[in-house]
């Protein structure tokens, strides 16, 4: 708890805290268990509510009867459709209903619920709750949703195409014809669960005045408070959410159908009620990835330029919409700000099928895409004979570019990290000295950090940085540290522009009531949008802190310094006086009003024109590469990673610990997705909705991990930083199978790459 | 939820909000049962604590064995004073210890404490520690406490003084010796206990760095982590203390050993401690008023003329400090600002005695000697022969007087709360034509709104108005709701100041983590300290209100007003927008930055100087008469009030059902404390702790209470606003016990004024 003295902190390094590996914020709490999640909360009088769902995946509700729930002791609400405010809404389309009307669209949909005294008896009363369907013939898989004649699942889509992405630039056609090499295949990523520690949970508490509060583990506070007043019928400022601890959401944790019967729950009751999903309910009414098929083609020239690029998609939207057309157009286009292609074309359909509704998952359909992209590319640099990497070096994107979409990319770092990567891995000793099924493979990609197009009333983010009577400070923002490490790196920058102590800076918890409106944590956006608006409190306490100071002090201000806590005089390096003192002697001067720093950031981001799509919708881009090491049993299958290199483009390193998390992460879990992770789905019903059926990596299943970072300085990042989140998954798919391609010859399309899709296609290839 | 058109609001009388009779901010949660006070919470793991008192009023502990009660299942800390961090500490003075050291002053003095998983077990565990005392000679009245050769309780005050006022101005001597008539008496007001129905309670929680979170019912929310940190030798920043709502505290609910024993235990175990005292512990060991014996003298000429008070005062400290030498200070000189009295003269000790540490209650010594000083008025009229009424108008203070003492009394309503409230009461009537055993009597009071001297660092108050995206304020403050309103009264300053309607303003629970440092309640200072802030965070958000209304609409601010919600265009009085509408596009157009306002409230006000006593403490000040009307019947003694009439001046009437309110509520509690109110105490142990041995008053005990207001508009206060809570109660005593010697020729001078005292004052009066 020393403060140092002025000589020292002025003389340190240009930043004081930035790229020091420091603890995070609440790796205590977290670790003790002492952290708070929304399913360790109990409010007096709480009730359990439980939710009974579809058992079929289409079917009509011919009807419902309650009376032996209701008459169950301990029971305080049994509520049906006729109960909700039967608003048609959704996050991008107005296909949900909180319960279920008519028909229900898939198996777990939400049809009943209960709320009473504890969970046996809610569990009990959703038993005796009897419905009636009368099946309807269902549809699985988009192929078959989108074949004429097939069951219409919302007849307000008579082909059950929910969303169809189109986009053009150059001449394809023309293209294609003139190419050197032509390549095309089919690609496919599967549904995959994103395995998040904490279920969806909520508990809502009505105050009987139609003012509800929700505390949820959302990714999103403020926003989902848009469309859950939509469903209620009521005004987002009559939700307060409140948003504690949060174990992983991975994009899964946005709007959710249960939050709101929780909300009716309550409403109806008065009293507080705690709605937790099971792990099953977890799986089979979650918000997984959305499953895509491509048939994806490219034109090169014969020294590899790439001339054009012919996307063909199909996605899987499940019974009902969440974020799958936002998801579709970005798997169509994001990765055209990889590679320079000058003729573009893509087509997406996003399907309803009778089967969960599929949302964001880390990577948002451009994990989708990069697995297809990145393969093909793979496929390409051999009929070129040209070395992968430079394959794609030759084609990236340099700093200051523009994509044929509008989108500015200042800086690029990916020639840089297919360097790094390729240095770090040993790529070309291995390639020389290739051992017998052992292979390496390689993959980019490219990331946004923030989406102007995601939410159009506004972009950016702002903060406010209260610096207490003691010199604590607290940092009050809307964005959602979801366990990613965000309020790590925000009070490393409050701490930094301020001119405080690390310590000394506490993040509160979101509460819409009391904070800023913030976009919350998707797009990896929260490092450099929310993290410039804390750059920008924090300068605005420090001028504050300063314009004190010189006034308790009579210096000018230009003669002052502030770090670490410390007020120093320049150019002597004397100390002057702590900023507890400081802001103490601001607090009361100022009837008890705490001297606060104010950051507002709004990126000079464009919301893509409707229809040509153009618009440069991120303030910084990220790059990464990614070179997976494997080898390949033969006789099983089985692919072990035996050292795994990820180099990353970070614009500039501000917390190396969580960075090293993140990317760490990232690539556990495109690992798992890469060769294990699949919701097996029949007939619409999930067959492994288990933790010991959907088997996700332990320790055992990934190899060593290399993380290692380039450094491009944006100028539009804070600090020059760029986003993490999701360029860590982003590659790690292609990246596997470009290294079983290089270890054993076979080349696996589809997700995940099970050994025993790669013992069938040994056999295949055996048998030529 | 209808918004008026601007004609409407922009016609309607100065104010839109102001003077209305609007429902209570928590009107609902309160009478539903849905608000929370810490009782009704429920953390996670969280423990019970209980306490192990003295049973001895002044003891040695020669050693405590809590073996036994360590090995009791389910009981995870049991703490002694070795478990605690030692340090010396208390609000004013340092003779706290967390638990006892090595002797006990007082029965239910905190000895030992557990931490168990239920209430029971801890209950249970506190009776297996045994301890052992040796009784110590014990003194329990002031009286005896001074005398040479007493007891000494604390050996740094050998005399057992723990503060001794002494105030002289003018020539006391003198004007006595010119004096046409001297009175005189000994008057006594009682130790009472504040009978909140709340009894005292705390949440502790550490999260296991040092750092604390404390769920109290704290009416000094901010300042009470100043005496904490002190005496957990942590620092305020520590502490963080969150307030849920208050079931009331009338000024006990202020620094309380029990928190910091909750605290420890929080510490000690990790998990969440609550404690929460049964009535009988906030009987024994809450924190009563000081009681007082007044020796009084007045000096008239014989028109009625004060020439000089003479006032000697002596009171019980109890055990330890709490704030009796603020009280006693208080009751020594505060109703100096009542009469103008040249020549003044006060003595007053603050005396140990082995009994409940004594400390504030509603009138915070005012309201003990107002009983001495009015009491003796009275005496003093009946010997001038001169109207009660008359004799204090024509002693009264007016508009623009400065007292003896410096206090600046920019305005005076009390010669016209005597003329109202005579008026209403039909006083000449009644005194013209007297009723057997019927009699009316008349007492002034006179009060702060603040007290500058109360904690020296600062004063002041701030708030910030956060306006939302859908036109929902948040007002965010460091004051404290404690059931007497104060809200609602913040909420329609925060409405009428920023144009909002009533109903759009919530005021946010107190979170020291969060809000300002707001002093608190006390000293009647809410309404004006507070409210001045609050109105000045109306005016900066209305005023960005209107910034932004003209940027968007290109109209000069000017042109423009903003009321009830509604962005009127002056002089057409055409809506053009509503502040949802303006609120929100400042919002997105600012990183989702909410629009806030912030306000800060200085008062001119001066600390008293320490020697001289002299300084403005308070930036108005307040007046009021009460007039009771009783029947005694001389048979049993009983008192019944038939009337009772208070007229206050109250500056400017913002909330007139809180004020009614207020003063209902005082006037009972001072007819409590005149007729029935008196903690029982044989040789330091309080024979009547339960609300069935200590009676307070029923509806049946209560005549008909008729409020009226005089509006004196006072440039000092919030729209012209002066404070209500303590005045309401400070005259009643003195009032009760006129109309009593009015009706049946008997003067009580010690409080409550039973039917035993009634009888036996009779028995004397018929012997004579």
């Amino acid at each position: 708890m020393r403060l140092r003295d002025c000589k020292e902190v002025l003389e340190m390094s240009e930043f004081n805290i930035i790229g020091k590996r420091v603890p995070q914020k609440d790796a205590v709490e977290k670790s003790t268990g002492a952290a708070q999640y929304v399913t360790d909360l109990k409010l007096p009088g709480m009730l359990y509510g439980k939710i009974l769902r579809s058992p079929y995946p289409h079917a009509s509700i011919l009807c419902i009867d309650t009376t032996r729930a209701k008459r169950l002791p301990g029971v305080k609400s049994v509520i049906t459709f006729s109960d909700t405010p039967q608003i048609k809404f959704g996050p991008l389309v107005d296909d949900w209903y909180i319960l279920a009307k008519d028909k229900v669209r898939f198996i777990g949909e939400e049809v009943a619920a209960v709320a009473a005294v504890d969970e046996d008896t809610a569990r009990e009363a959703i038993e005796l709750i009897r419905v009636e369907y009368e099946e309807l013939p269902a549809v699985f898989t988009p192929g078959e949703a989108i074949q004429p004649g097939a069951p219409i699942i919302n007849p307000e889509y008579p082909n059950n195409v929910v969303s169809h992405f189109k986009v053009e630039r150059g001449d394809v056609e023309q293209a294609f014809r003139e190419a050197d090499l032509v390549i095309g295949d089919e690609f496919y990523a599967n549904q995959v669960y994103q395995a998040y520690m904490e279920s969806m949970a909520c508990i809502a508490q009505s105050d009987g005045r139609g003012h509800l509060t929700l505390w949820l583990p959302s990714q999103v506070p403020s926003k989902t408070r848009m469309s859950y007043a939509k469903a209620l019928g009521i005004q987002p400022r009559d939700i307060r959410v409140i948003r504690p601890h949060v174990g992983g959401g991975f994009g899964a944790k946005m709007e959710y159908d249960a939050d709101l019967i929780c909300a009716l729950l309550a409403t109806n009751t008065g009293r507080p009620v705690k709605i937790v999903n099971t792990r099953m309910e977890d799986f089979e009414a979650g918000n997984p990835r959305v499953p895509m098929s491509f048939d994806l083609r490219l034109a090169f020239k014969k020294d590899g330029t790439l001339l054009a690029k012919d996307l063909k998609a199909l996605a899987g939207n499940g019974g009902r919409t969440v974020y799958g057309p936002a998801i579709m157009s970005t798997a169509c286009y994001r990765i055209d700000s990889l590679y320079r292609i000058p003729n573009l074309r893509a087509d997406g359909r996003l399907v309803y099928t009778n089967t969960v509704p599929t949302a964001c998952f880390r990577g948002f359909g451009n994990a989708q895409a990069t697995f297809a992209l990145e393969s093909l590319l793979d496929m390409a640099a051999h009929e070129l004979g040209i070395e992968p990497a430079e394959l794609r070096i030759k084609n990236s994107f340099n700093n200051g570019d523009t994509s044929p979409h509008g989108w500015f990319i200042s800086t690029s770092g990916l020639a840089d990290t297919i360097e790094q990567a390729t240095q770090a891995a040993g790529w070309n000793d291995k390639k020389r000295n290739k051992t017998t099924r052992r292979g390496i493979g390689l993959a980019c990609t490219n990331h946004v950090s923030g989406n102007r197009g995601f939410y159009r009333p506004f972009d950016g983010s702002s903060a406010i940085l209260r610096v207490g009577e003691s010199g604590q400070a607290v940092l009050i923002q809307g964005e959602a540290e979801i366990g990613q490490g965000q309020n790590t790196v925000y009070a490393m920058l409050a701490a930094e522009a301020a001119g405080l102590r690390y310590e000394d800076v506490t993040v509160a918890q979101v509460d819409t009531l009391i904070g800023p409106f913030g976009l919350g944590s998707f797009a990896s956006r929260g490092t450099v949008l929310g993290g410039q608006a804390v750059i920008a409190a924090g300068k605005d306490a420090k001028r504050k802190l300063l314009a004190e100071a010189s006034s308790m002090f009579n210096i000018p201000v230009e003669k002052l310094d502030i770090r670490e806590g410390v007020v120093c005089r320049l150019p002597e390096q004397t100390k002057m006086a702590t900023v507890a003192e400081v802001a103490s002697h601001y607090m009361f001067r100022q009837g008890g009003c705490p001297l606060t720093g104010e950051g507002v950031y709004v990126p000079d981001t464009v919301v893509p024109d409707p229809v040509t799509k153009i618009g440069n919708i991120s303030p910084v881009y990220c790059f990464a590469t990614h070179i997976a090491e494997v080898e390949v049993d033969t006789e099983t299958g089985q692919v072990k990673v035996l050292n795994y290199f990820a180099s990353h483009d970070v614009g500039k390193i501000l917390n190396p610990v969580g960075l090293e998390g993140q990317v760490e992460g990232g690539v556990v879990q495109g690992l798992g997705w890469a060769l294990m992770e699949d919701m097996v789905t029949v007939n619409g019903k999930v067959q492994n909705p288990t933790f010991l059926d959907y088997r996700i990596p332990g320790v055992r299943d990934i190899g060593k991990i290399h993380v290692s970072f380039v450094e491009t300085n944006d100028p539009k990042g804070p600090y020059g930083a760029k986003g993490i989140g999701e360029p860590a998954l982003n590659p790690v798919t292609a990246a596997v199978a470009n290294a079983i391609y290089d270890a054993v010859g076979v080349r696996i399309k589809s997700l995940p790459i099970t050994p025993e899709k790669i013992l069938a296609a040994l056999e295949h290839t055996c048998m030529l």
